[in-house]
């Protein structure tokens, strides 16, 4: 059997469940390897993927003897069939932070089952990477680092946000990425005041601090890498800020390792943050895989140990409302005594010229 | 007041609800134009919006005194301000299709009110288009077109699937699009069988059927767009298929209009499909708006009368396993009398060059 299948029934086994229902497609992907549209039901004599018409013919091409895996077109299904999957009343996990409230009840209805909360099981898995996962998130960080080498090489004048994140893109799908691994942010001036802004027509002129978020996705994998750069000269009010955020990612980065509690190292960077009176805007980072953020989230509430393997991105920003903000993010893997980049793209003062 | 909360206040007030919690994103931004994370709420003295410090400048931007909307930073937000916001057992509404059952429980807990399923009630309204939304969905078509127009004219002996969709991606957003309506399809030869098919390396190769599905957004609002054509030459196993597809579009064109009911024209359809001893593979259509697949779905369940000012797409196809598929699909709006077509791109035999 697929062996993360395996592992499942067996978490499920110590659960007391009987079975399991997973409609949120990053874990069915996680499980089973496919990405088309269905829901996986790990039922006590089979695991059942269920699709429509639209996917069962992929479906059918992707799946082996080896993943012990049943795909049904759900219009070949009918409402007993779905009751003797399980038996009545057997407790069935389901995914509460993903399912509406709504298909609940449908499910409750369809599958006559006792529905219990399974509490993030398959995302706390998906944190610590496998080797396959672990080259693929490492391709996507090398792609994203060449498209930022890119990028710097060949911002002009008078180009817009618009088109600088459209160069990007371009670059890293000729670069043999799926796609980007989310909308990528390229700010100039004082839009970098918006740790999430979207790219606009706004040009690049002298003078401006240029901030980058951006991501590939290779195989299903993300990157997740932040730098902020600056047109011709380097202001001196930026200063202070630049040197306080890279200086706070060199301080998450070499105390989260395996066996350290995010809580404890996020706590200490809130107080210095306090002391300099810069505002939190958001967490100082997250787990990265086939979703852009994952498990675990790095705030102070996260009372979390870190384990080998994670693979986490550190984003600490600041931000000055109407003024100007800045965050510098790499993705990095957990290790023994340290985290080790995976995007290395450097961080000095990065002065590009205009036209 | 926002004329669209206004609308949902007085709905609210028919249902004996006393508010609503509007946290599905695109219903958000239909009602505030607001495309910021965080929710809404109707309570009975305000309208609140809740979202967070990544947000909370550029949401201040754009709110005007005439919205009548209150924003919060959700972090200055205690537990007793969200208790105040209704009173105890107040009933008030929430999108049972898309809060998760975990959410629902969380909403019972801040909120202390009786929490009561609202049933579509914003997706509903969001059927008939205003003039603006039409103006923008027109737009989104004519961008559309004219990438279809540019491809056919620029596909090279060699040029693969994913290429393909790249350079459609680049045209759309070059011609003025905020981005895609969703990830392009494009399919050559045998790749076509399947309706939902991801771009591959797959080469284009003299003889082969190549299957468009695409779409641009445009200020928010989508365009869903098909066509088949042909490599050198046309197979004569192709015709009879897109003939019949073809004839199918044309007919249920020419029957959706003002007053007709979804479930008697989709009907009839299915019965041809059956003649012909064709499967159905997915839905005939549906709305189309800032998402790209809205109510009302064209399936022959679908017990609707159709409205004026709806915006539809409609996209019959045919498919034959492991050999070829076909649809070809435009966005049209209802009319009092028929359809009438948004994109406009012909549909006869398109015969292209390679090299």
């Amino acid at each position: 059997m697929n062996p993360r299948i395996k592992w499942l029934r067996n978490q499920l086994s110590s659960l007391k469940l009987e079975g399991m229902i997973i409609s949120n497609p990053v874990n069915v992907r996680y499980l089973t390897g496919l990405s088309e549209e269905g829901f996986l039901i790990i039922a006590p004599k089979e695991n059942i993927f269920v699709t429509d018409s639209r996917y069962i013919e992929s479906v059918n091409r992707k799946l082996t003897i080896s993943d012990e895996i049943v795909s049904y077109n759900s219009k070949d299904l009918s409402k007993y069939d779905y009751e003797s999957i399980f038996m009545t009343n057997d407790n069935v996990g389901f995914e509460e932070n993903y399912v509406t409230y709504e298909k609940y009840k449908n499910y409750l209805h369809t599958y006559q089952v006792n529905l219990l909360e399974t509490e993030g099981l398959i995302e706390n898995a998906r944190i610590v990477k496998d080797e396959e996962e672990i080259e693929y998130i490492t391709k996507a960080c090398e792609i994203t680092d060449k498209a930022f080498e890119y990028i710097i090489r060949n911002i002009k004048e008078g180009m817009t946000e618009k088109e600088v994140a459209f160069e990007i893109e371009k670059f890293m799908i000729q670069n043999g990425a799926d796609g980007l691994a989310f909308e990528s942010i390229v700010a100039f001036g004082e839009n970098t005041s918006m740790p999430h802004c979207v790219p606009t027509d706004r040009r690049v002129e002298k003078g401006d601090i240029i901030q980058f978020d951006i991501g590939a996705r290779y195989k299903g994998y993300c990157s997740d890498f932040s730098r902020v750069i600056f047109a011709e000269e380097v202001k001196e009010e930026y200063k202070e800020a630049y040197e306080f955020v890279l200086e706070q990612q060199r301080k998450i980065s070499s105390l989260l390792r395996d066996g350290a509690n995010v809580k404890t190292v996020i706590k200490d960077r809130e107080t210095e943050y306090k002391l300099k009176n810069y505002d939190i805007l958001h967490a100082f980072g997250h787990g990265v895989g086939i979703d852009i953020h994952e498990k675990p989230i790095l705030r102070s509430k996260q009372d979390y140990i870190l384990k080998e393997n994670s693979i986490i991105a550190i984003e600490p920003g600041v931000y000055k409302a109407g003024k100007f903000g800045m965050r510098i993010e790499d993705t990095f893997i957990v290790g023994k005594t340290e985290c080790r980049n995976l995007t290395k793209s450097k961080k000095d003062y990065t002065v590009i010229k205009l036209g």
